[in-house]
């Protein structure tokens, strides 16, 4: 099986690893010489263009920022899909839109290579490890003949159903999981402006209707759950600027679906607030701080 | 033990029922009489005025709708305060707003007497059961002398503290129940229109970073849980105007605390819209078919 | 005529000195002594207490701070209702709550006196020059006898219609002033990011289907116009604090009125997240700076 | 002055026709045949590519719907940048993204030809008229060549500045136009529903720090201006959708500039809530039906 890897980042490296861990030949590509060159130095082969990379691969990866740098590296005369092999499989692992990727989709199909969207989560930390939970979209029988290399980079695979599933599955959860932790984190700082003690109120909502994962696994409050990064000055974890990213793919996929979402929508507005005071390198739990003005 | 109980209404009749059951003496007032005349008839005694329902009692509960009706029961020549015994205890449970909670608080110190705020949820069927959730807010010796009584009433008693805590814990998890609950109809309804299968989307956010207790425990998207209001077309449960209600007292609260709460407030602001289009009546899981346009 | 007047404060203070001036006798009231003092070194009659001031005033006027306060002063044995000869005149010229309002025309109403409530727009500067915006509600017959009072502290009154009216005016212009201003901030803010000169987008803006009070009389960037808050560091002008609790005040409204206001309510947490970082004594144009994070 | 025009649609049509009154040689493409036919009946040519289009042109106008579409319009072997003669100009009379613009004008600039941004406002009317307003973008000295043919299709011209400035100008003033109408819109039914009457706060809030042009050009409320869609029924005048797009582009805009727009961003969720229900088609002053339930 060989595969190419596009995207050595803080994400795409202990990915490519792990597939190398696992016997897979691994040829990388990426802008940054270093990256290129600490793996290679692990047994990894270097392309020189993506054409060269893509030539004569089973499978490509993408693991990179943008949906218009995953476009820009599969169209065109030097671009993936024209190298690589009739029948081979393209996995985009970038978060990225949708309607980008559902026009990626299109074209691979056209040209007869399987597609997937399959974002990951579970940050730098998942990533090495290879536990990163993994969202997939795409036709169920290349998700099937992928599913084997996916489970060297993720411990949960999740197959969502149809061209694009896999990211919006992503986009709606974050969505989703941005405003339940700015939700907990405005009833965490009413609840102490009322004098209601906030392991009290921990322990009367994470038993009752307000509980969410934001509250009971990732808690912005200091001194309520051990190893959150509410305990180390907001380092991440998941970065505000991050999220605010995610934020925007939720308002690009709304737009694309005609579909409100007011809370989603506002609450990319208070982490463009928050990311504008200079704070887009805290972890995305530090949104609490704008509330309470701290 | 004596008890007086003003406010027979849907959650007051059953929670008074419970305290006869037990054992005590209880004396009712409500201004509708047939709501009396049902009590009596089940060996409860009527008081002709809030002063001859207060006299010689132990403990005096009030069940009504608004701050003001407490206040106005309360205070004056006529009112609880003034014909209670001195060292007797006032329990309100209503849910009401944080600034005549405290003021109620301050005055029955000042004339001797114990209060306690303990507003209640679980609803007409908890009320019934007697496994109402409580939470109280008071001085801690006055809460253990009215315990007793208060678990004739609640499964669960939950002491948060100063007075005014019972207030603000309710409202603060009702403020964050309404923000997910809205957040998950987002999510859902983004997800479905990008094409994305609702239970498929169920499965991947509940075991991830979007679970949260309205979409684990009350998803308002009819065919994923059992027994929730959205399989019968979102009769209650719990009402949409019930829950703006708790929305206004949140902002209440905010006002009075000097708390922004982005997110609570806009969440107000649907529920608003979503009563006026006809909807107060339905459960505050229908807000989806604000969203979905349905 | 014989006047009295409550509330001695920024506003209360020069209100009062115009009825004096107009020769007038006005007899004052405030809880603090040197208020009163001031007041009666330029001529005015002191009252020792509410009682003593109503006593025989053909009008009594009150410019207090909050709903609460109106209706402490008005009723109650001591009060101004049971105090102030049968068909006498009461004015609020406060800004206060519609419920509150409301409640004391109907109470002065069935005590046979006439009530107007007379929010007043202008800020310091037009209490002392006599130039304020008064707006009124009550009946009209009430209104045409207290003109000539009305007058002599105001350039500008409109009759508003029914109780209330007054006060209604002056929230919902407010309110429109400030999602207007934040509206013109936004945009100013946006423009300049995309490197839009600002004054070219007042030129295109003021001149199209943005224009608005807040930018073309008011505007939030320093430089545009002349002898405006932005011109020297958002000196007030109009407090960001108080904008804030007018904006609570419509909120009020709404909630009673059962109107969704997004904007405004939004409007308000903003205002709620400006205040609390600091800047509550800062001109309302200041909100600005929150959204361009300087 | 030979002059190529893309994009034959409901703006584009009239816009064409005025350069040809004016005397210019106009040749013309569209996908539509039916539309090229029509102008082919006045007297244009018309190009069966856009290679044809561009070729030998001085100036080339395209009047189209979206990015996008300019975007490939002007890019390839068989776009207009390729064909069109060094030293032309490029006009883009659409309003597009700015990321797009100004990607466009790099582009344009690297190729050594000249480009506006150039988007209308005035509506249908205004382009059958030849009374639109334009807003400029681009080098002064490009603008100044091209003057003359856009006041045959403009009464105002402004030139807003560098690259770009043309569409911030145009989606900076329509945003705030979003939210005025919108806020206009809240006032008008919190008074209504206060008891306040509409033709009174009207008299009041158009006089005072309330004023707006969605309120004295524009007002949502039937019966007080003449000759508004309030007053036929919300028939358009500028639809609800084309506001809707107009918002979308304000959150593109913000998403590149990293700018916050609170009010901005909730107005795109209340018009995209509207155009769910099936209003897109109405004037976008009917946003007040959403608000009042109506």
């Amino acid at each position: 099986m060989k595969i190419g890897f596009i995207g050595l980042g803080h994400m795409g490296s202990p990915m490519a690893h792990n597939l190398m861990k696992a016997g897979m030949e691994v040829t990388v590509y990426d802008v940054m010489p270093d990256a290129v060159k600490a793996m290679t130095a692990d047994g990894a082969k270097a392309a020189s263009s993506v054409k060269e990379l893509a030539a004569g691969k089973d499978v490509v990866i993408t693991m990179v920022q943008t949906g218009k740098q995953v476009s820009d590296l599969c169209q065109g005369d030097g671009g993936v899909f024209k190298n690589i092999p009739s029948g081979s499989v393209f996995i985009d692992c970038s978060s990225i839109d949708i309607v980008t990727t559902k026009a990626l989709h299109d074209e691979a199909n056209k040209l007869g290579l399987g597609m997937l969207d399959a974002p990951v989560s579970g940050g730098v930390a998942g990533a090495a490890a290879g536990t990163l939970t993994i969202m997939i979209g795409g036709k169920e029988d290349v998700y099937k003949r992928a599913e084997p290399i996916l489970q060297k980079m993720g411990k949960k695979l999740v197959y969502a159903g149809q061209p694009g599933s896999g990211q919006a599955a992503k986009i709606c959860n974050n969505m989703l999981l941005a405003i339940s932790m700015i939700g907990v984190s405005e009833a965490f700082v009413l609840a102490d402006k009322l004098g209601l003690d906030k392991k009290k109120f921990f322990e009367i909502s994470s038993n009752a209707s307000g509980q969410c994962w934001s509250m009971t696994s990732y808690c912005p409050v200091p001194g309520i759950l051990e190893n959150v990064p509410a305990n180390r000055d907001y380092q991440p974890g998941f970065m505000a600027k991050m999220m605010l990213k995610d934020l925007r793919l939720a308002q690009h996929a709304a737009e694309a679906a005609d579909a409100p979402i007011p809370l989603g929508g506002m609450s990319a507005e208070l982490y463009e607030l928050f990311v504008n005071q200079g704070h887009g390198d805290m972890d995305f739990s530090g949104i609490i701080n704008l509330l309470s003005s701290k």
